[in-house]
């Protein structure tokens, strides 16, 4: 019995010694060197390449290290019967709303066009974009989604939000899946915190973007997938939008030559809106491996036919 | 019975129209066509020149179009006995609060670095400064300070105070004049929210700074006074600060020449922290008229020995 850990370009012994100080008796193995690939039940990865799970004859469980699944779920060397999970602590849920403030905050005040300023030593002052045309409307309304709609509203913003299912959150008016239109009619700035699925992908697009409530903005932290790159460049050129916030893209880094980079109204941060820390997302990881080498189920399974 | 509006370089008929709205009997002049300098009781002024009140000589009172009056202190011209406010308003009050809980996301999310790297087509993340490492001291727990730490205490940021006279607000710890130095030894973040006096002039200087818990940061939305400018180069220069947010200097709009602009680590911005809405301000100002004629004290009065 092992656990395997996974992550191209990162230093997992990090992470390694993290799980031994909650339990020193785990066996851990880490990728590429691995000895004893038959002995491996339980894999933690960030983003491994495709097919190198291939050979892992008694695997039972992969956990992503984070909240995104999709490379997991992508990856047809992982069997049907492998169960999937995915880390979600309460530190990612409180950086990934605070990420999102921090994007309304700055679009409100200006912020980047302040820092330009700056640069060229030239002072001008800008009235702020009134409270009233700020409608915040969430797209996903999971643990991440709420936690944000709720710091939102706590700070005075006015939250609408937008999931599959019904949800009831108090403070906050929601829309289910064939209300999209009447989502998109009130909101101001469109924030997508989804999962990245065949529903959701490139949701974020130009007819999307003309029923938002003007002045309208874009601020994305769910995955690049979920956006038409070209209709946001085209949104923001033709004035659907007055700009966006993005912290995921389709490719990653952003290639060098990527339009984004010179378009002043699109604030890009380097997806760092919400990482996961080794200590906190260490207890979880435990009682996974743990719960799958007993045939339980996991904490913050994926359900692989709703795609998270 | 008139009242003057005098702001160089503002057009003053937008607060004209507001305040004939509230009472269309007041006459109204604006500066400098006046008429009837004799025929003015109430003036309403920002940044007026020195000694052109000279010559009212029936001016009761004067009234700050903001919460900053030292302009009014400042002119020999206006006579002891003629009363002074300043105009206080709750919008006031959360945008100023929002302009710190806004320069504290951005110092701890590497904004302005993020927008320096996007201008320059570079993607690198930077891990962000840990919560703990960002206790926030208040200096001045007037109505603003109050108002700001009361936001940042309810986004989970741990607040402290400081201010002359004692002051009990919950979940802040607050220390008076002579803890200063127990009070900056437990802050990270220092803000100075401030009225400048001949006591608080000067008051964000080298000493000040070295005494703050690293890694400190300054925030300064007081006035431009208050900091000893070349003292704050050097103490980031030298380490001792991690960095600045302003939005006040002692010279506006900030010369051309001047050292900040070129310095990475200190974000400016132009003197936007809180502008006066003329809707929210002109019920204040026409009470404060009113007050006058009657010979009552003012809303907001100025307390001319403390100087705020």
């Amino acid at each position: 019995m092992s656990l395997l850990l996974i992550a191209p370009n990162r230093d997992m012994n990090v992470w390694k010694e993290s799980i031994l100080e909650v339990d020193p008796n785990i066996d851990i193995e880490i990728w590429p060197k691995v000895k004893h690939k038959e002995r491996v039940n339980f894999a933690v990865s960030w983003r491994h390449p495709k097919n190198v799970l291939n050979g892992y004859s008694n695997l039972k469980a992969v956990t992503s290290l984070g909240a995104g699944v999709n490379h997991l779920l992508e990856d047809e060397a992982i069997p049907e019967h492998v169960k999937l999970a995915r880390v979600v602590t309460s530190s990612l849920k409180e950086q990934l709303a605070e990420y999102v403030l921090t994007a309304v905050l700055n679009y409100r005040n200006h912020t980047s066009r302040y820092v330009d300023q700056k640069r060229e030593g030239y002072w001008s002052p800008h009235d702020a974009i009134s409270k009233k045309d700020c409608v915040i409307g969430i797209m996903g309304l999971g643990e991440m989604g709420i936690e944000a709609a709720r710091m939102l509203s706590n700070n005075g913003y006015s939250v609408t939000g937008w999931s599959k299912t019904e949800k009831q959150i108090d403070g906050i008016e929601t829309f289910i899946y064939n209300q999209l239109n009447e989502f998109l009619d009130e909101t101001n700035i469109l924030v997508c915190m989804l999962p990245l699925t065949s529903e959701t992908q490139g949701i974020l697009n130009l007819d999307v973007f003309k029923k938002l409530k003007k002045p309208a903005y874009l601020i994305n932290v769910g995955r690049g997938a979920h956006l038409i790159e070209e209709d946001l460049i085209y949104g923001i050129d033709t004035g659907a939008l007055a700009g966006a916030c993005l912290d995921v893209f389709e490719e990653e880094p952003l290639p060098s030559h990527h339009l984004f980079w010179n378009r002043p109204k699109i604030m890009i941060t380097p997806h760092i809106g919400a990482v996961t820390d080794p200590k906190e997302a260490v207890a979880q990881i435990v009682e996974n491996y743990k719960r799958t080498l007993s045939g339980m189920d996991l904490i913050n399974q994926v359900d692989k036919k709703k795609g998270y």
